[in-house]
């Protein structure tokens, strides 16, 4: 079994030196967030993760769930372990303090939820939908119904579960088939089938909250004609409390790959007269609210690769600390532990650079959603909205696809002793590979950068960032970091280039969007450069006022040369492919295949 | 479950143009590999493999093996097929005729293997085991023993295992602990345990033949004091059949990621007085003995990663042609398959791309092996050797570092069905994740080409193959396909430079190992864009003429322009990685990690 230690250093650095925590938390609402009071927080949560649910992450692999007629039973431990979880408030730290929650940051509950999915990603699956369901009613629902649902949603006395999925309907929602028809008293009855509903049935709580999206008979075909549906488990009586078992099965879960302990249910709705449900929302503008609500679902899959990531990393540094292998490539000394082989030690430092590269991303991010949704100044408040607006598919995307390669170089630092279940990096790895595929796969998140952020604006809000890209490069360029410098303005001219020969090439539909997922990977390493940069500035900083641990900084602004000495080279390549494969692929014929 | 078809055209085109089959089947001792009976055996294997191996791949991935008191229990059907294959004679096809095999050249057996290993690799990793023991006992072993032992282990009639890895000694054979006392009858007596040993206990063969490194009593510590041992499971009766049962035992099997089908055992030998085995070459030279099996065994290996590439492939197709999402990104249509979507078409196209290359690539590497071993002319010969030991590490680690890439995009097009394990894809993604590990991972095969393959003659022969780069593109310049000349020159010249840097740096032992495996796949990627080239030349030519389908051949071709697009960029990147990583990573000292 795999210990995990909440890298708390890291994460408070970043929160403090990049994520500009001291400044948030002056922001109106955001008051709570003093410095000590995060600090305790984040060393609350690191207890938690490693002492509750890093120990059952194990048992909820190797167990699983299974299906008993229509009930769900989950691995052992589950119920305890969300019994403390919900009891100790960790659902609502960032919910509206209006309906019980806390009311912290995006910039502390980030941490602390890398900190969850670290431990037990099978496990943190189950609140995080409490987050966001609060986040879809907030935005939709009616008065009455915040009234009646959101206490229980964010105190997690209730669970809370997503329905979009329909075997035709994938990445495809247009093709939705759900329906739902008007009652006589202003509810609906839904009939339909919907997949791969994770926790859409179990017993871990009294009643389950599902948010549905179903099709009104008089809808319009396509994605306009989606509307929101809240329908509970349990209908509630006249106090309030679950009543009648509401007309929904769970009829067949999924046998997969990783996330053994999460239920992923297929839920049939309506064989027994219909399930009754309440429109959230106007009719037909459910797809709008799933789309507010998916920056925020996309930021927290982001997090999950960076969290699977650092376990993978702190087993694989574990591990190539005690094995014993083989001799000193250089003094040719025996009994050394294989993490002097350089190229063990290239893999762990590589891995070490890409997470604080995801991480100062992800936290930077977290910082700009509280900018936007608090800042009193209106334009200071928009163009962070922009920026998370632009980067939500990279950090979804890019952090996702890094956080499997991480996982699988961990297997390579174990050796043959990565590909045995045993020690625990298989489960990390096996684990990794839905968090590319589902709140959207890569392509999509690709297509969704190309087109809606990027070419639709003419690249005027990755202009803004790439200026401050050249803001970092030229603060670096002041101090004796140039070579730092130098590498992140080769990354702002290869945007620059990159924005140029898009524009260019705009009508050329199908050959731009054949590079979409090299573009992603582009900007995502590029942006990785730029929090590197600001990683180096920040301790260089740091080292000249003497505030800290001398080696811990140097360490990090080494980490950010490595990074730019291995994983921004890769972005030229990308650079290149771009421009040249949807050419060649535009001409390439189906039948050829 | 998955269908595979074996690529008959892809195999027969790379065998005929690129390979050079019949230039083969002219050396002395290959004259048996005539075109009519060389896909006449590609034709029935296929059958073979679609037939019998591939329908059992799922159920031995469902099933696995299981420890019965010391009774290993394999999956259903495995005794059944490997009845039908033994008959059938395939375990010989490319060993010694005078010991029963059929002596066709590698270059005939190396596409057949790789239909076994597409079609089910846990099961072909039995057989492979009698075709490496083989090769070991014709370098080794006495006539006496050759005529005992070898006749059953061509057949198949008995099964082979190798017993290398110890606890304390994986990568590091140095470590080897297992003991070998000597008799007074001129036998040995060995003691210790050896683990992760394949198909170490079975009972589908009436005898198993374990071949063992271990130690004598005067032996030298470290690789020079290991001897290699013949031990079978039941010691011959005077009429020359098993008899008495030997003294080992399987007590434990792993349970693993993936290749569940295959049982990895625990072996413990001579718990009861010492397991009787007899000496199998000089005492202390079994490490050379291996070395020289492990070109074949490691290109085997590569071999692995086409074939499951291979096999994801064709499943990705499939469902790309099937699933319907989306609308077209151009026209806007819907009821398209998402094949029709840029992005699923880019993944294809470069699988396929990708496929061709390390095809093409191990295919001419076993024309090389049997030009070696049969070619009159002793200058032609020590070249093709020669060109063999430099490539084997990238047979062996780059195409099984791109086979597992190519079984990750395979999912990524199956979306949310790829992570789901009832379609099959899932499984060739665990299986995959063994062949970068087993028969010396990456990090070692980058190690073997750095040291021993480059440095040790300062790049003799890899500037001979640059030569052969060089001359290809020249080729390509006369017709018209001036583009692809300019990519390969641009290759050469990077690996040119590659070398110069190097040998600049030859004294830089940490630094330059650092970067051993961005060097591998900088080569891999190299040669792979020549192959592409070479494809593209021939594909070319035989439009000219007439001879062919001609949208297959364009189709080639544009696959070789994908390639250049897609991969070759990032063979710049691996150099740029090379030459800068290093440095920064002998600075890094590991308390900073």
């Amino acid at each position: 079994m795999l210990d995990y230690r909440a890298p708390l250093r890291d994460m408070q650095f970043i929160l403090d030196e990049l994520a500009g925590l001291e400044r948030i938390a002056k922001l109106p609402g955001c008051e709570d967030a003093s410095a000590d009071l995060v600090s305790a927080v984040l060393e609350e949560a690191g207890k938690f993760a490693s002492g509750v649910l890093a120990p059952l992450n194990t048992v909820g692999d190797r167990q699983g769930c299974r299906l008993e007629g229509e009930r769900v039973i989950v691995p052992d431990g589950w119920q305890a372990a969300y019994d403390q979880f919900r009891d100790a408030g960790w659902i609502g730290l960032s919910l509206p303090p209006e309906h019980g929650g806390q009311g912290l940051p995006k910039l502390v509950s980030a941490p602390v939820w890398e900190m969850w999915f670290s431990a037990n990603m099978a496990f943190a699956m189950l609140p995080q939908l409490n987050v966001g369901q609060t986040e879809a009613l907030m935005i939709a629902a009616s008065e009455e119904q915040k009234a009646t649902w959101l206490e229980k949603i964010v105190s997690g006395e209730w669970a809370a579960t997503m329905n979009l999925t329909e075997p035709q309907a994938g990445s495809d929602l247009a093709a939705t088939r759900m329906r739902a028809e008007p009652t006589d008293d202003g509810a609906y009855r839904l009939f339909g089938q919907k997949i791969f509903i994770s926790y859409g049935e179990h017993e871990l709580t009294p009643n389950i909250v599902h948010l549905v999206l179903a099709r009104l008979p008089d809808a319009p075909p396509g994605i306009k004609g989606l509307s929101l549906f809240l329908v509970p488990k349990y209908l509630l009586d006249a106090q309030g409390d679950p009543g009648q078992k509401n007309d929904i099965r769970c009829i067949a879960i999924e046998h997969k790959m990783g996330i053994h302990g999460s239920p992923t249910c297929t839920l049939s709705y309506g064989d027994d007269g219909g399930a009754l449900g309440y429109l959230v929302g106007e009719p037909h503008t459910g797809l709008a609210t799933m789309f507010v609500m998916m920056n925020e679902a996309r930021f927290n899959v982001g997090v999950q690769g960076v969290a699977l990531g650092e376990r993978a990393y702190q087993a694989a540094l574990a591990y190539a600390r005690e094995r014993v292998q083989g001799r000193d490539i250089v003094s040719g000394e025996a009994g050394k532990a294989i993490l002097a082989h350089p190229d063990v030690k290239r893999m762990l430092v590589s891995m070490r650079a890409r997470l604080m590269a995801m991480r100062a991303l992800l936290y930077t991010a977290a910082g700009w959603f509280d900018i936007a949704r608090h800042h009193p100044d209106a334009e200071g408040a928009d163009k962070r909205r922009r920026y998370v607006d632009l980067l939500m598919p990279v950090a979804k995307g890019w952090c996702t696809e890094v956080g499997n390669d991480l996982c699988d170089e961990a297997i390579q630092v174990f050796g043959g002793m990565g590909f045995v279940e045993e020690t625990g990096v298989a489960q990390l790895f096996r684990d990794a590979r839905v968090i590319t595929i589902y709140e959207g796969t890569t392509g999509i998140q690709a297509n969704d950068l190309l087109g809606r952020k990027i070419l639709r604006e003419d690249g005027a809000t990755l202009r803004e960032l790439i200026a401050d890209f050249r803001e970092t490069a030229d603060q670096l360029g002041r101090k004796e970091l140039g070579d730092l410098a130098q590498a992140l303005h080769d990354q702002a001219n290869l945007l620059d280039e990159t924005i140029d020969w898009l524009l260019a090439h705009k009508a050329d539909t199908a050959e731009l969007y054949a590079g979409a997922v090299p573009l992603l990977h582009l900007l995502g390493i590029a942006c990785g450069t730029w929090q590197m940069a600001r990683l180096a500035l920040a301790a260089d900083t740091r080292r000249e006022t003497g505030d800290g641990d001398d080696d811990y900084l140097l360490g990090l602004v080494e980490l950010a040369r490595f990074y730019m000495a291995t994983q921004a080279p890769q972005a030229r390549a990308h650079g290149h492919t771009l421009r040249q494969a949807g050419g060649v692929l535009t001409r390439f014929l189906e039948g050829e295949l």
